[in-house]
């Protein structure tokens, strides 16, 4: 069986793993206050250009959307998210049940515009009820979107001036921001999102990690008392060291971008296969997903040699399916699954 | 001036006024134990024709809507609405509050119709993630709806139908549900109401009370501990005679639809006169809400002598404004805003 | 029947009623807005001394509770209150559906002591993993307590004084306000509540109004957009006039504070008659609570034409049982009640 | 230094760190479908000897008592635990925030007695009022205790038929359950938990994993739709099989109870030690923990080379002083620190 259904059905990094082993036995303080979680914040500082950044590590996605959104916010606040967005439909709830809204706005390719953004605001603040309404306090973008798109560094910019604007920060889910940021052609760099984002994290979940992403507060600005919000939550792990020393591996001789290049190249290698192929793609995406239209007969035929992952009905007779690539898919899968093509 | 930007302008009907005096010092039970609220759910019951009803007072629309929805709801599940629906956007998030989504359907003209409400769960189930995702677990309408038309006995059998084929529950926010059922036209009556919905309300607010809503479980299927509750969402009153006394009053001798009928009278009038003199209306409202597009100019010069709703802007030299009567709306003063007209 | 079961088994003080149906045809703005709740809220700041005062008019205690207190905590803290509080027991849980913990300490007949406030702050910060734990982040208390008692000046700027040092406001539920200021021998006044708390309530629904709370914030320190908050937790009245009509009757000629007397006129008349007649008093509440300790057989005897409240067992003989009066008991009453005893 | 502040100091024991170096590149579905987590879940019920059993696993302890609890109580129930429990004091209102109440009571030595339970359930019910408090709808007890101590098999029992008798669940949260199971004298095993508890966890945290918690429903009872609820509380992990393989090697060949006894044997030599050299127990602890009362001048050398916890300060003199030992503490170690003593 070839598996192309997500970004997360290996283990961790080989590179990463060993790092576990060979500190396994060392005895370390619980919750994060140990050397490692403190040399990995140190590089990921580095990295991001930031060296008053405040950064704190969880365990997985949705986990981390619930905790930053709901500790930032104001009781009368929900967050704005693209339609589409990770928040808005596949989390069950978790901004709700944190007790906001999700304000969801158009999107396209799974972007969210400035100019959206600024007509939603503008239109919020004309209407004489808005006190009857649940205020705009946090804008949410996912870098990779939902849809495997990038937002150049103009449009951050601009989102980032709407946000300013109006003084409600702006959060980058960056659950596979490692295939962003190494995808070809991009002009975003993580100093950028650093620059850009008032709160966002770095996936280690599914590049390369067990577990694992790294909220940066780049400027300093985690709130008052966020550990104690992280253990109200459940969120906070007795041996943080799981986090801090995958993480350290991840940031040491630039780990983390070059195992998300082999996402790239691999996805790219694919994408040329169905192009040849004549396989219609739903969408271009520069990234690691590739969203592909296939004749539900086909599609039953490759069910039993290859995992994809069902993406929605196009008709009667079509299917849109993802195809996954990471850190550890190898080019001979890709082309045996050329072959089934 | 001359009031038409609301339906609650004044106190509350002149009978229901002189209950709550002729009562004020009888000595009574608290926590709606009383025999006014007896005596109360009992006409309500007859007028729903549901002799095994349960009926609680709340007092205001908004609250209601957070205490029937959170207390029906399971935990991972979240109420569709139409995106125009009340708690979908003037209602300052008290879903949310409450840990619940609100799944927000297209509309046509504040109305959602059983295909769009079948559609979405057909699609929602037949999802291999729906596991990742809210559960749709009630349906939310109100009638009249945001715009103030109303469902015909059909349309709301069709709604009772799909609801029943996916097991949830339909709930009707009948704030202004007088209005709604003492329209011209309307082949829907109260116990139509209490066969299609598993939960509504009578509003009393918006209908001649000087606050309550009386919520009704038409099949005797009240939540286990509905008043713990209530009580725990800080909305049972010390003195709930206050609530009892006022529908014991709105469901004597038919009040609450006779003064109904006073609102449909004025607007009917209004209506005439918006069409008479050349006024674009912005839709076709069968009850107590008039919308319609006026030029900035005339707002302005109108606003001097006259209450309105702003509702949106149209263009850039266009509003759409709405006009509300009520129970004890004036035809005098009808006959004054028509002159200016 | 005799009612002594409570103090909100009538409706409203006759001049209350009188404003309420003088003003009722007058056509107003909704939520607040109108000239009555500013005629109020003027007249209660200058009750006072507190020009600066912001005062928001809300429907009940619980609910008045729920709001004041998750409007100011953060979403790391708890509020403190003695173990006999109301929150802490009678309210169905109203703060944790809030999020937040209620921290019960010790009490003395219903009081929280400033050296139990500070012993317990002091505690807690020296808990090195107090990061682990709930934070304090506001102290509760009652005045009168729900025994009845009654802080002193002395004790209340002792209490104020430990909170300033740990920068966390003090809050009063003042259910049954009127009562506590009007008792004999108090050396509290309205000024010095305004003076010692940060945020009180000043409550009508017992003393001579249909419903309705004063939430005062003495120095202008309202939280931000509370608005929006009552709304989103279903508080906001559509006729915001109810509430501000009632407490503009109740703040005119000192109209709260002399119906207030009746009560304790009453309940020292009650008291003198249980003494005279040998009954053991629970415990001495210079309010118009009274706590008597009935043997059963008398208590059934009793129940047959006079209500009062179960308090508690007190062993397999005698219970505790709580009399209250209030503005509208007649003295008539309490001579029935003697005569029964 | 000498490590006896907790018992997480170290990673995973080989055993576990083997199984998950063997499993890592195989590809493997997300979100607990893989085998690995089948396996470990057969082998659970069958040390459990509930073939019927629902088992899930979670990452940590906070978060398995917030889902387990928020997941099984009804809106207006609340969970009765003792005032020492962990719920009640070390978890940052993660039950509160979730909207629950923790009910405390009096403990002795950290247990809850079947008595103490019995007479709250009887006198709650036998309240008038009980309708305006939290209703009592579940019992968290922990085995072993924050103090280290033990229920007794017939202890249990009890607490279950307390339980039984009211219609409430019992759960066991079992962070040190294996440190329980395995302690000398105890007449408890683990089919015994499972037969008095409705729901327990299996702590694998503080037992031999780097992270993970076995939520056993012995009887088939998971709630419905729990994996939504995890996912909505941010506790799905995508690579589920991070805590499959690791129970899977926790429970083959009893690993998880013979890594248990290591930490016994050596805290049974160091309370030897302890004793020998006359230092004061603070209680008798039957498991890994040990609670001992230091001179504060003692206390202060010790902790040049020795880490340990503090617990609360005695007296001005002197403090108690929690030693931990673990499945990885060596004895050597303990002779280390028996030559400080």
């Amino acid at each position: 069986m070839l598996f192309f259904d997500n970004d997360y059905s290996e283990g961790a990094h080989k590179k990463v793993l060993e790092h576990l082993v060979k500190t396994n036995m060392e005895q370390l303080p619980g919750y994060g206050e140990d050397h490692y979680c403190q040399s990995a914040k140190e590089k990921i500082r580095r990295a991001c250009g930031c060296p008053e950044a405040d950064i704190f590590f969880l365990v997985g996605g949705t986990q981390t959307n619930q905790i930053v959104i709901s500790a930032m916010l104001k009781p009368y606040e929900g967050v704005i998210a693209a339609e589409t967005g990770h928040i808005s439909i596949h989390e069950a709830g978790a901004i709700e049940i944190s007790g906001h809204k999700v304000l969801e706005l158009a999107h396209k390719e799974g972007k969210l515009s400035a100019e959206t953004l600024k007509s939603y605001l503008r239109t919020f603040y004309e209407d004489e009820n808005c006190e009857h309404r649940v205020f705009p306090g946090m804008v949410y973008i996912s870098h990779p979107t939902e849809y495997g798109t990038l937002y150049t560094k103009g449009e951050l910019k601009e989102l980032s001036a709407v946000c300013s604007e109006y003084h409600i920060p702006l959060y980058m889910d960056g659950a596979r921001l490692g295939y962003g940021l190494a995808a070809e052609g991009t002009d975003v760099t993580l100093p950028d999102v650093a620059e850009c984002c008032d709160v966002f994290y770095i996936g280690g979940t599914k590049a390369g990690a067990l577990c694992g992403e790294a909220v940066v507060f780049p400027r300093g600005n985690m709130p008052l008392h966020f550990m104690t919000m992280v253990k109200q939550r459940g969120a906070l792990l007795a041996k943080g060291r799981l986090l801090g020393v995958q993480f350290d591996a991840l940031f040491t001789d630039d780990l983390y971008f070059e195992i998300s290049r082999n996402a790239l190249r691999t996805a790219k290698m694919l994408k040329k296969v169905f192009r040849e192929k004549g396989y219609e793609l739903y969408l271009e995406s520069p990234t690691n997903q590739i969203f592909v239209v296939l004749e539900n007969k086909k599609l039953k035929e490759l069910e039993k040699e290859v995992k994809m992952s069902f993406w929605e009905k196009k008709d009667g007779c079509h299917t849109v399916v993802r195809f996954a690539t990471s850190w550890a898919t190898r080019m001979e899968d890709v082309y045996k699954l050329a072959v089934l093509l």
